[in-house]
């Protein structure tokens, strides 16, 4: 039988950046220098004097969308995992598409390189500089638009935290199609320029499908504008998509119309200890099945990853009873709270009596869901409590899924660098977790400490690994800094080709976030 | 109290295609003759000769692979519609990419311009030659390559019939994300060209979505190949989303990799009669509220849409109590019948309570409810009966979508033009149905005859409607021929110049579906 919830959770959402920002223990170390025979700063690029900033002066007209103070600069150079470190001696806060639009040409003309930066939570170094790159900071571009109550279509700045744009919608009975951990702090347009995944896609879908326009700025200042699109329109290519994962690489997406499904009635959530990943597959294709149109979201995560989630919270996990080697949340939502109960207690039963769920536990509130929701979205965090963490965020075959945590461990045994409670070791463990109904897994290799031998071990083995799988070295994360050299795992010569050709077409003195993605 | 529907309907799935061949009859005019004011041929393009067709066999090794004779070739030449009608003297049938390749790359080289062409079903004449262009036809491309039963992939040649497609998934319990009436002829790959949108655009969203990769090729014969994508991939520019709805415009697609869902065990639909278009509206936003999950297509059509479809299938209204102004078509799908029935029989009953629905029938078998689809289904073809029909398919908010309708009427009244029974009358009446849950309107204005007068009554005046409202001057049938010049209507100037760009970028000979798109 599913015992219920005590409300034994604290409220652990994870607050991304603040925890981890104890700038004066240790400094991180510059990007440019760990990864000094990697990269080099271009010398076309030409470097920022004060004739620049009294023009950026002078179009922001405002002393406070200018940020050239060392220890303010740290904020936007550093990234969360403190794992990059850029030399930026400026951040500039536009506040209007216009003032971006006046910034890029002015950069292009004079080939200053930037890099577009939303809310700085992004996991492959994508928002943060390399070198002396300006930042260019959308958090001044943080209005809703408009909003229709009939079509559900929202129009916001790109600067609008993702949280701030659903609890809005939530107030009309909408939801927004894209749900993760860093809502808090990062920015609806950033999930945009990464083509962000997260924990509805199961339901909603990729934003290629719900992202309706764009307002983005080219590098030579063009205003391309296509935020009056409806829900469907097929007048001509359709451009925005270019934008939708293009890392800050062709332009600056500065507005986004999306298209809003509304807001689910009921939503339950349940927490299963199953004890093999065999069984976490067949639990899912059967809630693919029976659960099907209120399935909203099927997250697996493995024993270690809930070791160290309990540590980092400093509470007990869950499901009690017994320590089980997987763990799986699901999620229903959908329009009638009696059906639904009764579409998922059967299926959780069926699922127990074939033996597949050996025990597990449905939120019986609001409080319990959404602890529920923390527990597992505090893993990433978790995952960073032994000093950091090399983070891999991969698309498999779902029977393969498991089998790269496995043959990473394995590899790091055999390098004798892995002790889960024995701090000589610089490697806690690898864990895994992640989206099993997308086919995306999340590796997190805890470490003691960041160490060009641990990452010997790990790579290029890692993507080899994947590639002898047909997956994708970057499922949701993208390629930022961390695996612009690594693209040829999952892309072939001709598509690679083709990207750089296209990057050449719009960006051809090459400013926007460079260094990066291809 | 709704009745339930008596098994009247024959069985009247709409053959596009065979019914309209008559050629005996009348023949279409050339649309280099109609249209002669408004495009000439590039004289930059070579035309065909003996040595061309010689090095074609070469190709493809096969006699029945190119087509000369004319009464074959008039098959690919004119539309269903019988609106256009090209001047080619040569089809080619390639069997494989590699063909279709060394086939584009020949043409490219020799500036011989083509028309890439799938089930030749299309609405705005993109798929038929305007001059001499060469036809390549993807009928011969019609393998399923692979499906995949965990993760629902299908990979398939693009000259797969969509029926054919989706009989093949219905075996393993999955469906195409798409379904529309030419699902019989159309091909997948023609569908994606277009970026078709449908009849359950509302639950399964666009192909921009579910499209996971493509295999195209490119005007240089250059293959582009991403068929091994998975669900998510965020490495580097998605650069598939630019064929999406291209037209044949940057080059040929000859694979598809489409993520299917599982197919609904419970399949309702609902025929509604109601009184205003008021009333429509208002029996959406409920619907979609209440239904939520479940809803997967939600059609309205006016009552003379269905007088027409009466008079084409020869048998009487499904409702047959009285005529209404308006009718609706809700399907539900979902994974339990009991629930299912309870919440859409809720619903109903609510919205009769309400005034808003004044009679209507569910479907109570397999049958009935094929019976109900074909009946909206045979709208189009119905629209034709007088012997000819202009088409809008138009993107509007949903508050002024059937107001084009009747701004439409009022304007052909004015101009004296129109009489339903009285065929002294060139028109026979403006008609209007479509996807209300997407935005979507068909105009059909149902001729006697095609005519310039009637032509210049109705454009730009449709047009100029649509833009001062904002909408799309196409939703879902796309450009072709049809709507090159209006484009401007739908996108603004920096679109627009960005598109030819692309246009140029990857076709710079301009040998790829030329005189249509922009």
């Amino acid at each position: 039988m599913f015992r219920t919830l005590q409300n034994r959770l604290v409220s652990a959402k994870p607050v991304f950046l603040a925890a981890q920002r104890g700038y004066a223990v240790k400094s991180v170390p510059l990007t440019a220098e760990t990864y000094s025979t990697k990269v080099s700063r271009n010398p076309n690029f030409k470097k920022l004097d004060e004739q620049d900033l009294q023009h950026f002066s002078s179009i922001l007209q405002d002393p406070h969308g200018l940020i050239t103070g060392e220890d303010d600069l740290l904020f936007y150079n550093e990234d969360w995992m403190r794992k990059y470190r850029g030399q930026s001696q400026l951040v500039l806060k536009p506040k209007s598409t216009e003032q971006v639009s006046s910034i890029l040409k002015y950069c292009n003309d004079q080939k200053l390189a930037v890099v577009p930066q939303g809310g700085n939570t992004g996991l492959v170094g994508g928002s943060n500089p390399v070198f002396d790159e300006i930042i260019i900071s959308l958090a001044g571009l943080n209005k809703i638009r408009s909003f229709n109550e009939v079509s559900g279509i929202l129009k916001c700045d790109a600067g609008l935290i993702l949280e701030n744009a659903d609890n809005y919608l939530a107030e009309h009975g909408y939801i927004f199609p894209l749900d993760l951990g860093a809502k808090g702090s990062c920015h609806v347009g950033g999930n945009v320029a990464t083509n962000a995944g997260g924990l509805r896609l199961l339901k909603y879908g990729s934003l290629h499908g719900s992202v309706l326009g764009l307002e983005a700025v080219l590098p030579d200042g063009t205003i391309y504008n296509s935020m009056e699109s409806l829900r469907k329109d097929n007048t001509g290519y359709d451009l925005k998509q270019l934008f939708i994962g293009s890392e800050g690489s062709l332009g600056i997406i500065t507005g986004v119309s999306i298209l809003c499904p509304s807001r689910p009635q009921v939503f339950n959530v349940a927490l299963l200890g199953v004890s093999s990943y065999e069984a976490v597959q067949k639990v899912f294709v059967g809630a693919r099945k029976e659960l099907s149109e209120i399935l909203s979201a099927f997250e697996f995560m493995d024993g270690k990853s809930q070791l160290l989630t309990g540590r980092h919270l400093k509470i007990d996990h869950p499901i009690e009873s017994a320590e089980y080697p997987f763990y799986i949340l699901i999620e229903t939502s959908g329009s009638n709270k009696e059906h639904d109960d009764e579409k998922l207690e059967t299926f959780l039963a069926n699922t127990m009596e074939e033996g597949l769920v050996d025990d597990g536990i449905i939120a019986q509130d609001e409080t319990q869901l959404k602890n529920l929701w923390a527990w597992r979205e505090s893993i990433p965090e978790a995952s960073t409590i032994g000093g950091g963490v090399y983070k891999y965020d991969v698309s498999l075959p779902l029977k393969d899924l498991y089998g790269l945590v496995e043959a990473v461990n394995e590899k790091l045994v055999e390098a004798d660098m892995v002790g889960f409670d024995d701090e000589s070791k610089p490697v806690v463990e690898a864990i895994g977790y992640g989206h099993v109904g997308d086919g995306n897994l999340h590796l997190n290799v805890a470490v003691r400490e960041y160490s060009k031998t641990i990452e010997q071990v790990l790579e290029p083995f890692v993507y080899e690994w994947i590639q002898s799988k047909k997956g994708s070295i970057s499922a949701e994360h993208g390629l930022g800094f961390q695996k612009k050299n690594y693209i040829g795992y999952t892309k072939n010569d001709v598509e690679i080709k083709l990207m750089k050709d296209l990057k050449k077409h719009y960006d051809p003195n090459g400013i926007m976030n460079p260094y990066k993605y291809i």
